[in-house]
């Protein structure tokens, strides 16, 4: 199994993929898209499609995985964090894949036991898990690593 | 100026597509995808995105029009509905389209008059404007059209 996780945001969408063979878990790609404001909204659109359908390809991924987002405080941004995720759901019909959806809470309890970790002690758990990981600048990184664990053990243990 | 609008929705999208040559107006097509709740969300996206860019290609549609929604009772359908959404951006951006944004009182005001208008007076209003065109079941359609229409027109009048 690889899983691609990701955490898709317009201004950065964090992202990791992680391959399980038998037991043994490695961590394949992670980093984060920047995209760019000056950007149109569907030139964004376009090249989130793009740079994820060709991670998708390049690492031969099996699965995908989302978090589920609650309402914030912007209506509007909340819709188009929709964009993204649409966009996501595009890219499952489009290569075949199943498409794994978690809560926020169910995340962190599957990293660190505790349903409200703040997001310091989720990269702490992932840089112990995986040695060589370097601790990224941006949390969305570590964010987006922790849906793709979290999608690796449920989806191995068929708790979803 | 060829102008593709949707009224996105998972269960139908009302669509429509208008010419507008020097001041003649004419329908080339118009009517609703519905997409089956048997299918997954990502294969309902997937047919989406593949059933407007074959309309988009075969009508050569120059621009596209989408209604802003407002956030109602239930969040993750307002959520969901953003999916569709970016479906439609990623199409601007594919085929190098502009997409243009209407809320739903400027969409009412530029067809009836009035923004407060309701979807009744709003097909009776499209009916009147294009001869031979049945009234259909749903609204869905004449929503779609209420959208085209306005993209329309606020774009000729460059008001947007």
């Amino acid at each position: 199994m690889i899983m691609l996780g990701v955490d898709p945001g317009f201004s950065v969408s964090g992202f990791g993929i992680i391959k399980k063979n038998d037991q043994k878990l490695s961590i394949l790609d992670y980093g984060a898209l920047p995209l760019s404001s000056k950007a149109s909204l569907s030139e964004r659109v376009g090249i989130f499609h793009d740079f994820f359908s060709r991670k998708i390809s390049a690492g031969s991924v099996t699965a995908l995985a989302l978090e589920t987002p609650f309402l914030g405080k912007n209506a509007q941004n909340f819709l188009k964090l929709g964009y993204l995720r649409g966009i996501f759901y595009l890219l499952a019909d489009q290569h075949s894949l199943p498409l794994y959806e978690f809560s926020p809470g169910e995340i962190k309890r599957a990293v660190t036991g505790f349903g409200r970790a703040d997001k310091q002690q989720v990269a702490r758990v992932l840089m112990r898990l995986f040695r060589g990981l370097e601790m990224p600048d941006k949390l969305d990184t570590t964010d987006a690593l922790a849906v793709t664990l979290c999608g690796i053990w449920k989806v191995s243990e068929k708790r979803f």
